[in-house]
């Protein structure tokens, strides 16, 4: 489904440095089978997926919005894969029985909150919360006045009906209030931390909630579950956390993900999360093509600033856009009529590979098939096992949250959370 | 107005490394004065900007939606200033009088093109086109496309009344065209590439369409710029260009911008083009706070990623929001109720500051007062000075264009244009 091609890295690597990594890919790969997040990826419905089938269906017929209120990387998938699938500017063509997705509890910013309480005004909203805890500061201030909003919109009572919480199976303080309001309540996996719950009810109810055919999304994800299974580079999982680790050894310090799809702009944040939470040591930046290609090209040709490319691209959709013919030719660009866009972008990509390989940067492709739920349920097992494995074979635990939670209590006790005072 | 704070760089950078390169940046000042985009901040509106907020006025009266096709940086720029003034989800609150703000020609994405012919149907439309040649690819060709829509729509006389041409002042296709069909025209300053357009009609036509106050925007630009005009360390340009300089002797490879606000995003990835294609030599990433900081927090911590932070923060705005009191405090916030959204990200601001200098990663700290149009003239006048300062005391040629334009030779060879077959 994804093909990974290292043709423009053999001036970097060899190929007896990829098989000198085998073995440690292999262990890395066996320390993380047990863990909760990879049973996700699924290919029927259980009974928990039938129950959020329906409440996305309620959201979707009572609601003109849902707010997703998610500090964490969860929720930033669910709007990575609505947006890649829907386009980034979907909430403009939503009406009723096709709520906006609008998104909350990542910052503290007051512009943002009152930007969001102006929208929500005078519209039928419901919350999806997405918490392990309940305490994460962003999360839990934009929650809390939130649920105020929606309570004297409908009163306590209904507001009960619009809250869904994804969080803990039975600890934390969010389990306990959706418990004893009675929200309807989904868990989060036991071990999987943030960028790990997009496969879960956390980015699975936003993604129903908007129209997406979430069982094909995790049909894709089991099917590269599988592929990624294979103990030998013909996985392309392995290829690419082994090439990952190798340019780190190398001394690179950054990759650079690059896309040609516009809308790709959130799966890019939630990858730069993912890296960047699992230790792989390297500092994961995104770009976005065409827009780049030309700065870019002069960054890199004036010298080598230390990273490594990583260029993704998708198949054409289904309905080609073609360049149109014009009997007056005023721009000169009748040589390009009747070719279709995807064949431009094909050459720019080939154009600017060849490029940058010539400026000596390292490149890596990754070609992801045409944009479907199918292919993104594959690209989000992508990411996550090869995040995991590089950050595995270079001694790190990808789940480590220990820095995380040191950072978070600091916080608190500058803030003077009860018990925690400075 | 914008304040720059290094005291969390004093472990990496001496007062005598500053005073070291004052004679460089000096230099490199005086090499730049005579260039045209020094001219465009600007204290009263001349007739070339009354004809600009007549044409701007004109759009919002008969327009439902103004289509920005730029392939570089001053449509990206016109595009930070208004997310930022107006929220990134504006457009959901647009109606008649008040055009939706779309943008195209920075990419060759079919999804995107048939999203973007999805959106514009049934609507009255008006396009504005920013090009200095008029024949970048991708924005020569969705300026082809949504030509033939706009007069499919209107008819071909009508739809020359739609469209507004922003490039050069004499030559090229575009002015060309521009002439021949009697499209409204503007001039791009003569020798401001790209990202140095934002204050020249590029930036301001699409800015004064959406109610963009952009008098108000060039005289805050012209205040900074007056600021900016101090040859001493008390000009905040020349200290924050010294300290990128100084950080890239040192082995820094990139330089990594954060903000606190989450509608920052598309002025982040102007930034990033405007730093990348002027030679600091740094890579420019960009990230999102607070959403981004427990990740950060992990990798700075886990070894020296060989970057440097530039945070930035903006004032809050009038109308302040405070977190509610909840009697039967379920979520244990009660111990911050009453007290202001700004107040929390200050503290969050300072410890992360704290927490990143601990890491041992310099922190740069960019104050810039509330978000409004002179702010922000002012802030694009300091990116823009700070990034020409620093590339000429590196010793590179900031509006250099040689690079890029062999990138787009080769390119246009590879596509078979008539004169460039390969």
């Amino acid at each position: 489904m994804i093909k990974v091609d290292i043709s423009n890295i053999w001036g970097v690597l060899s190929l007896s440095d990829l098989l000198g990594i085998e073995a440690e890919l292999s262990a890395a790969h066996m320390a993380v089978t047990d863990t909760g997040w990879m049973e996700l990826p699924d290919r029927s419905p259980t009974a928990e997926h039938m129950r959020l089938l329906a409440a996305a269906h309620r959201i979707r017929e009572n609601s003109d919005a849902l707010v997703v209120v998610s500090a964490d990387g969860a929720g930033l998938g669910a709007r990575a894969v609505i947006e890649l699938l829907q386009g980034a500017n979907r909430n403009l063509r939503c009406s009723k029985g096709d709520p906006m997705l609008l998104w909350a509890g990542a910052d503290l910013s007051t512009r943002g909150w009152n930007e969001l309480a102006r929208l929500l005004e005078g519209r039928d909203f419901s919350l999806c919360v997405i918490s392990r805890t309940g305490d994460d500061l962003e999360s839990a201030v934009a929650f809390r006045n939130l649920r105020w909003m929606l309570e004297r919109r409908f009163g306590t009572a209904q507001a009960k009906r619009r809250i869904y919480a994804v969080t803990h199976r039975e600890e934390g303080l969010l389990r306990h209030m959706a418990e004893e309001e009675g929200w309807e309540s989904f868990a989060l996996p036991e071990d999987a931390p943030d960028c790990f719950g997009v496969l879960s009810p956390a980015g699975l109810l936003p993604m129903a909630a908007a129209g997406v055919d979430v069982m094909a999304l995790l049909r894709g994800a089991a099917q590269m579950k599988a592929e990624g299974d294979l103990r030998s580079f013909e996985n392309p999982v392995w290829l690419y956390a082994a090439v990952r680790e190798l340019m780190r050894r190398r001394g690179r310090t950054a990759e650079l993900m690059e896309s040609f799809e516009p809308d790709f702009a959130s799966m890019g944040r939630w990858w730069q999360r993912l890296s960047a939470g699992t230790g792989g040591g390297l500092y994961p930046a995104f770009g976005e093509l065409t827009g780049q290609l030309p700065v870019l090209s002069r960054l890199l040709h004036e010298g080598d600033p230390g990273i490594f490319e990583t260029m993704l691209r998708f198949g054409p959709p289904a309905r080609r856009a073609v360049i149109l013919e014009d009997v007056w030719d005023p721009d000169g660009l009748n040589y390009l009529a009747g070719r279709k866009l995807d064949e431009l972008e094909e050459q720019l990509w080939q154009s600017a590979m060849a490029d940058h390989s010539d400026s000596g940067c390292p490149v890596v492709a990754v070609e992801c098939g045409p944009v479907n739920e199918q292919t993104l349920g594959a690209l989000i097992w992508f990411f996550q096992l090869s995040c995991v494995l590089s950050a595995g074979v270079r001694g790190a635990d990808p789940f480590d949250r220990s820095g995380m939670e040191a950072f978070r209590r600091e916080l608190f006790a500058q803030l003077g959370r009860p018990g925690l005072e400075a």
